[in-house]
């Protein structure tokens, strides 16, 4: 197996013979753009190792890897202009740098993109792919709306919210991985414990992610910190945070979840202590460490050597210990 | 075969099991609304349709049809926010009765469940459909972006609108069509003429639509007779107008198409009057008899019985002199 960074170069050196210059201009440019914005690349990574995990060539999981990436970004254009987000990674938003239309029409065009990327594969993979991939895709959007209704709505539940996270961001890890084992021609059996195992993974991730936006350190945390709570996000942390609060501590945090000040310095210290003091930040470090177990107890029914486990646990430890 | 009417009921009601209340309510209520919006289900009806010419049974075509209708609905929707228009077949369009975000999402699930339809197909013909389909839908996107840059263009050339309308109505109509081939098990010869068939009636019932525009009656055509000069939307009339005129007439028409007048009757008027005098309006004619006629040519090649050619023929007839 090759190590991660050379995954990752191995990816995108593809990814740039894929951002052909294409007609329409208008419609391509923008795709071309996004896709190059940079990123971890972290999913197409995973489907990259997952194929060699399960003694698949890597080279022949290119594609699908692709087709996670592109479809990956096609939701991060669609969602920047549902959320009106100007910036993506330090960038300009395709919306925002060309218009709302450009947006929907460039990313409907992705999204076709990614199905032909799997045309390549023989006609049962591409169904085993295509398939799952869709059953994804929907969920991604069912996940999509969750969010978009959780805002509205302040009877959020937790296991509503680790629902509405599963669909929108770890159910495309666990696909990811997946589409590795798949083109490798992994059993079935297989195929469904590294979906699990990527899946659980995405969910530690997510849970992550909202730890750090809140207690990440400025230095190293690529996003503003305390970007959730300037925007009253009702994130793991804060539905703890009310769950475990009573009385006037339970007011004043929705009291603050309920305005939007014009300096958050203040309002962004009292909702950290609220989440240290209730227990909240502890209770979301365990969440965390919860599915990361889970995800290593699904690795041992893997049918793989101990080494290649060790890989896989690695990766995952590095992911769900992540600062940044 | 069965009738015209009869395809179209067997397809309502087979979409009326589909359209089901599924969850998150937000995301599957657009769409149950837009596609019980009706319409007249010309492109899944030449799917069953096909089937039968080719000795399939129309009833294994219902899945196939359906993703053909799901499509057409989405590209609908995404088109009108991207148009502003508020109303679609005399209702309110999706994002116009919901939002703009709403539009989007519930759009992108329904791009997703047209490929879900495919998958009780064998592996063989599952890819068919499915590679089909992306490069139908791949070619609906860049006739959109033509659509939108010839807007802003004042250089748009004959063949270059012949080409948008071929990519944006006239490739589902020929896929519509060679869907039912590809589930009826036709040869690949006979699937690429009725693609070809259907290609050109498709091309033919949109100039037949832009004619109907500025010269259908009141009385018959669904929309509001002239809305493509109020817009000033530079259709196959328009551009052939162009071309035939010189100097002041010339001048005449492109001031015409610059303005917007609130009092919109006598402009109206004008312009059908130099897309008379100008020949424009007989030259369109021409055109469409010449797309109606290349369709039927492609026809002769076609290997299946005369009885199946002749019903082939009286609907294309059907569909290019309607006058509504």
């Amino acid at each position: 197996m090759l190590s991660i960074e050379t995954y990752q170069k191995e990816f995108i050196a593809y990814l740039e013979d894929f951002s052909s210059h294409k007609e329409p201009h208008n419609l391509y440019e923008p795709i071309r753009y996004i896709l190059k914005l940079g990123g971890k690349r972290l999913r197409p990574v995973l489907t990259l190792m997952t194929a060699e995990v399960f003694d698949g060539d890597y080279k022949k999981s290119l594609d699908a890897a692709l087709a996670v990436e592109v479809f990956h970004n096609f939701s991060l254009v669609h969602d920047d202009i549902m959320d009106d987000a100007p910036l993506r990674r330090g960038n300009e938003t395709v919306h925002e740098k060309w218009d709302i239309n450009t947006g929907i029409l460039s990313g409907d065009a992705m999204l076709i993109m990614a199905y032909q990327l799997f045309e390549n594969y023989d006609n049962g993979i591409f169904k085993s792919l295509a398939k799952l991939f869709s059953k994804t895709a929907i969920e991604v959007c069912e996940g999509q709306q969750y969010d978009i209704d959780f805002e509205t709505r302040d009877d959020v539940t937790i296991p509503e919210y680790l629902k509405m996270i599963e669909y929108k961001t770890a159910a495309l890890v666990g696909a990811a991985m997946q589409m590795g084992a798949i083109v490798a021609n992994a059993s079935i059996d297989n195929q469904n414990i590294i979906y699990e195992f990527g899946k659980n993974l995405g969910i530690a991730f997510q849970l992550q992610d909202d730890y750090l936006d809140a207690f990440g350190s400025p230095e190293t945390f690529g996003k503003q910190v305390g970007g959730d709570i300037i925007e009253n996000k009702k994130t793991y942390l804060y539905l703890k945070a009310l769950e475990f609060s009573t009385g006037a501590n339970k007011e004043e945090l929705k009291d603050l979840f309920s305005i939007s000040p014009n300096e958050n310095t203040d309002k962004i210290e009292t909702v950290k202590q609220i989440f240290e003091t209730s227990g909240a930040s502890i209770s979301t470090q365990k969440e965390i460490a919860h599915y990361t177990n889970q995800a290593f107890l699904v690795l041992e029914s893997l049918n793989i050597s101990e080494e290649k486990k060790a890989i896989l646990k690695q990766f995952g430890e590095s992911l769900v210990t992540r600062s940044v």
